[in-house]
C-alpha cells in the first residue's frame, strides 16, 4: 500500500561476498557501511563471525566502538548492524556452541540465524531428527534473545520445504517464534520458485502467524529473484533481504538496486531517504568499484546502459518526449541518459552528438553523413565508441575541422626484461609540442607504464592539468581469439579528471601500440577539456 | 498447462542487435542462424531490411537462396525467418511506400510490422490523428498480406497505451487483424510495467480478440522481463519474443536463456526440441562468443556461476544431496557444477579439487588445510582462482609434492617499436628443458605476442602438444585503479585444446610479467594434461 515502510536488509558485504569474483577486504567492508549508513537502509548484515579471519577483524573493530560510521543524522532512521551465523549444532546444547558464542562476541544488538525447514536438509544434510532440528532453532533463538539481542531467524530453504510439507515448515517457524525471533525471513535459497508459490507461502504464514516482521530473501537462480521479492511484498512481507548490484553465491542475490527503485518510485513504498533514492547510481557503481567486480552495463535503473538509446528511431523520439522510451526519469536514481552512436545510429544521435560542439547544426547538414561515415568506417575495424566516448568527442571534432592535436608523438622505442623485478621497462619517446621536440625516457613497472610515465612526465610540463587527471582502468579485449596473442586488441582505458570520466580506444594487433593510441587520446581530451574545446560533464 | 506448445521468436539478431556493444557481422548473422535452425525456435526475426547495409545484404543473400541453411530434418518442426519493419508512413499509401517495398524485397514468408499503440507516440512522435494511426496499421497489414506475407503486428508500447486510453490500444490490435495479421505481440516497449498489469492486458485481449498467435514481447528496464513473460504465457500468450542471454537495446529483451528452461522443465509447455534445450548452455555462451559480447557469468541455467558452489557448507551438501542447493540439474540445459575455491571455501571444497589428483585423500588430511592456506594467501595477494582453473591445478600439484615444471624460463627480454607497424616487437628468451638450454629470438606484434611465440617456438620442438592447443582469450584488469598504469594487474589467459578449455592467471604490476606468468602456466597445463598428470574435462 503506498505510504507503507518496507525495511530493506542489506546483505551485499554478506551474502553478497558469497558470489563468484567478489572479494571484501575489512576495508572495503568499512567503506561501504559509512557510504550507505544513513541512506534509510534499515540492516546491514556485516559478515558471519568466525567463518573467516577477515570478518572477524571487523566484528572486533566493531565491538571495540573503532569503526567510524557517521554520526546519527537527526529526523533519520539509523541503521543496525546484523552478525549472521547458524543455529547451534545438532546435539549441543547453545551454551556450549561455537557458532553462537561467536555470534554474541560480535557485540552487534541484532543476530541474524538461519535454520533448517525442509525435511531433506534435516535428514540428509544434517542427519537428524524432525525434532531435534525444532529444538536446535527455538534453543539457539532463545540463547541469543535471552543474552539482549534483536533476533532474526531466516528460514532456509523454506518455499521447498513449504512445498514438501507445509506443516513441518510452519513448525519451524513457530519453534523461532517461540524463542523469541522478532523477524522470520522466508528464504526462496535454491532460487527456483515460481512467483505464485512465493505469494501463496508468505500468504500463509502471515495469516498462521502474523510475526512482527516478516522478510523475503530470494535467489536469482530462476531469473525471478526480483519478481518474487515484489510478490511477497505483495503478499504482506515487510523486509527485504538482498544485495546492490544483485551480487551474491551462484547467479545472485534479489538485486537491491532494482528492487528499491520499483518500492519506492513505481509502487509507492516507504523505503530509502529520498536523498539517498538519487544516489542509488553511484552506491551500486561504487560498491563494484571497490571491489573490481565487473559492473552490469545493463542493469536495470543503475547500469549504464539502462537509458541509453542506439536505434536512431528511438533517440528521435526521446528527443521529442522523453517518457516515449523511458519508463522513468533517469535522474531519480541518479542515472543519466546517454545517445550512443553506432553503426546502427540514425543521424538524429550523430547530431546530438556533434550539437555538444556546435549547438546550431541541423540534422541535413553534410557533416552529420560525413561523420555518420566515418563512425561507421572505424566501427568495421573494431573500434566501439559506446565505451569510449572521448576517443567519439576527438572524432566529432575532427569532422567538423576543429580538432588540432596539442602534441605529437614521433617516435617511440620501448625495452622491457620482465623477469628482472621492478621498474624494468624503459620508454624513450620524441613528442612535438608547437615547434619544441622533447625526448625523453622514462622507466617504469611494465611497458605500458614507461610509455605513459614518458608521456606524462614530459606533457604535464607543457599541460599542467595532466598532473590532475588520472587513469582509472584499463581493459583489454582479444577481438578475434583464434589469433591468439596475435590477434587484434581493442584496448580502453578509463580517465577521471575530478567528477568527469571518459573512455578512450585504441585498436592494433600490438598491445602496446593500441595502449598507446588510447593513452594519447585520453591526454588529448584531458587538454581539450581543460582549453574548453571539449565540454566537461 | 503442461504440454501446450509455446511458441519462441527470436530477435537476437534484431532487437538484440540494438543492445550496447552488441554488433553483428553478416557472417556472425549466418553462424548463429546456422547453429540454432532445428532447434525448434519457430521464428528468427534476422533484422531489418533497409535500416543497414548489413541487414540488406544478409536478406538479399536469403532471397537468392544463397545462405546456406540446415536441411529440414524429418518430424522435425522448421524455423522461418522474418523481416522486421514498421507500418508505412504518415499520410501514405503502402503502395508508395518504401519501408513496406523493402519488407516485401527481404524475401521471407514472414513480416514482422510495428506499428504505435500509445496516443502519445502517435501525436507526439508521429504527430498525426489517432485515426490515421488506426489506417496506417491496417492499411500496411493488408497489404504484406495481399502480397502473400504472415504477418506479425507488433504492439509497441501496448501497456502503457494500454493503461492510458484501453479502447484506443484495443482499436490499434483491431485494425491490424482487420488488415489480416495472424499474430499479434503486445510490447513492453519500455520495461516498466508491472507483471499483475501484463496479466491483466493480456487477458483482456485473448477475450476481447482472440487472435491465433498473441505473443509478448517484454523489456528488461524493471528487472521483471523474464517475470512479466511468463506472466503474459499464464494469462494466454502463446508466443514469447525474446533474445538469448537477454540481449538487446537499454536493459535488454526478455531473456530466453532463462525463458526457455523455466516453460520447458519447470512449468512443463512444450517449447524447444529436447536435445535442443542440453544445448542451450553451448547456444548461449557461442553467441556471446562469437560477437565478443561480455557473458554474465551469473546468468540463471546457463551462466558460468549458476551451478558453481562456494562457501564450505554449500559444498558439503550439495556433495551429500545435490538437490540441497540446485534447482535443476545443470546437465538439462547442457550446464555443469563447479565447486569453486576461494578464502571462503570449507575443506569440502579444496578436498574435491585435490581428488582430481589424489581420488583417496580426506578432509582432515593436513595436505587439504596446507592447500587452503597457500589459496589464501595468493588471493590476499590479487589472485583468484574461480577464472583461473589451470593455474589452481598446478597449484594443487604442487601442495601435493606432484608438481615438477617440464620447462623453467630462465632469461627473457623485449624490444617494441609501437609506432613502427607490423612484428614491431622482439623477444629474446632462454629456456630450460631437462638439461638441455634453448636461447631462442622470435618477432611479434606486440611485446605479448614475440613472447609467447618466442615460448611456443622453442617448446613445440619439446612438446608437439603445444602446437594443437590455442589461446582464445586475453584480459587484463586493473586491480587498484588509483595507481593508473602502474597499479597491479591481473592477466587472465583462456587457453582451448580441443573441447577442453582453462583459464590461467598471472598478477604483477608489470602486464609482461603478469602475461609471461599466465602463459607459462598456461603452457605447463598442456603439457601436464597431455602428460595425463592433469585430468582433463
Amino acid at each position: 500500500m503506498k505510504g507503507t515502510r518496507i525495511s530493506i536488509y542489506d546483505t551485499t558485504l554478506r551474502d553478497g561476498a558469497q558470489g563468484e569474483g567478489v572479494h571484501f577486504t575489512v576495508k572495503d567492508k568499512l567503506l561501504y557501511l559509512q557510504m550507505m549508513y544513513n541512506s534509510g537502509i534499515d540492516y546491514f548484515e556485516a559478515g558471519w563471525p568466525g567463518s573467516n579471519p577477515k570478518d572477524d577483524e571487523l566484528f572486533a573493530m566493531i565491538a571495540a566502538q573503532k569503526i567510524a560510521l557517521p554520526p546519527k543524522e537527526e529526523g533519520k532512521r539509523s541503521a543496525r548492524i546484523a552478525a549472521f551465523g547458524s543455529t547451534c549444532k545438532v546435539n549441543e546444547s547453545p551454551e556450549n556452541s561455537d557458532i553462537l558464542r561467536r555470534l554474541l562476541a560480535a557485540g552487534t544488538d541484532t543476530v541474524t540465524i538461519f535454520g533448517k525447514t525442509w525435511g531433506l536438509h534435516v535428514t540428509e544434510v544434517l542427519r537428524t531428527s524432525l525434532e531435534e532440528n525444532l529444538r536446535i532453532i527455538q534453543e539457539s533463538v532463545r540463547f541469543l534473545v535471552q543474552a539482549g539481542k534483536e533476533v532474526i531467524f531466516d528460514a532456509e530453504h523454506f518455499f521447498d520445504g513449504w512445498k514438501e510439507d507445509p506443516a513441518y515448515a510452519m513448525q519451524c517457524l513457530e519453534a523461532a517464534l517461540a524463542g523469541g525471533a522478532k523477524g522470520l525471513v522466508l528464504c526462496d535459497t535454491n532460487g527456483g520458485t515460481f512467483c505464485q508459490d512465493i505469494s501463496r507461502g508468505v500468504q500463509a504464514v502471515k495469516k498462521a502467524l502474523a510475526p512482527e516482521v516478516l522478510g523475503i530473501h530470494a535467489h536469482n537462480d530462476g531469473g525471478l529473484a526480483v519478481a518474487n521479492s515484489l510478490a511477497a511484498v505483495e503478499a504482506g512481507a515487510n523486509q527485504i533481504q538482498g544485495c546492490l548490484n544483485g551480487m551474491g553465491e551462484r547467479c545472485g542475490n534479489a538485486n537491491l538496486s532494482t528492487l528499491i527503485p520499483w518500492l519506492q518510485l513505481k509502487l509507492g513504498y516507504d523505503v530509502l531517504e529520498p536523498e539517498a533514492l538519487q544516489k542509488l547510481t553511484h552506491y551500486s557503481r561504487y560498491v563494484a568499484d571497490l571491489i573490481n567486480y565487473p559492473f552490469d552495463t545493463k542493469q536495470p535503473f543503475v547500469g549504464r546502459s539502462a537509458f541509453a538509446h542506439k536505434a536512431g528511431m528511438h533517440v528521435d523520439a526521446v528527443i521529442k518526449d522523453k517518457r516515449t522510451f523511458e519508463h522513468i526519469d533517469p535522474s531519480l536514481v541518479g542515472n543519466e541518459r546517454r545517445i550512443l552512436v553506432s553503426e546502427q545510429s540514425g543521424k538524429a544521435n550523430i547530431c546530438e552528438r556533434l550539437r555538444r560542439f556546435r549547438p546550431d547544426i541541423e540534422k541535413d547538414d553534410p557533416l552529420v553523413e560525413e561523420t555518420m561515415q566515418r563512425i561507421k568506417e572505424a566501427e568495421n575495424q573494431g573500434y566501439q565508441y559506446e565505451t569510449a566516448e572521448g576517443s567519439l568527442d576527438l572524432l566529432c571534432l575532427d569532422a567538423l575541422g576543429d580538432f588540432e592535436p596539442p602534441f605529437v608523438l614521433v617516435d617511440c622505442h620501448v625495452w622491457s626484461d620482465p623477469l628482472r623485478g621492478e621498474l624494468d621497462s624503459v620508454a624513450v619517446i620524441k613528442v612535438k609540442v608547437k615547434d619544441q621536440s622533447v625526448h625523453v625516457a622514462a622507466e617504469g613497472d611494465g611497458p605500458v607504464n614507461a610509455l605513459d610515465k614518458a608521456l606524462r612526465n614530459t606533457l604535464s610540463t607543457f599541460f599542467p592539468v595532466i598532473e590532475e587527471s588520472q587513469l582509472v582502468d584499463y581493459k583489454v579485449r582479444v577481438l578475434d581469439g583464434s589469433q591468439g596473442t596475435d590477434a587484434v586488441v581493442r584496448v580502453v582505458v578509463e580517465t577521471r579528471h575530478g567528477l568527469d570520466s571518459w573512455g578512450t580506444i585504441g585498436i592494433s594487433n600490438n598491445i602496446l601500440r593500441a595502449s598507446s593510441r588510447a593513452l594519447l587520446d585520453a591526454l588529448y581530451v584531458v587538454i581539450l577539456k581543460d582549453q574548453g574545446k571539449i565540454p566537461k560533464k
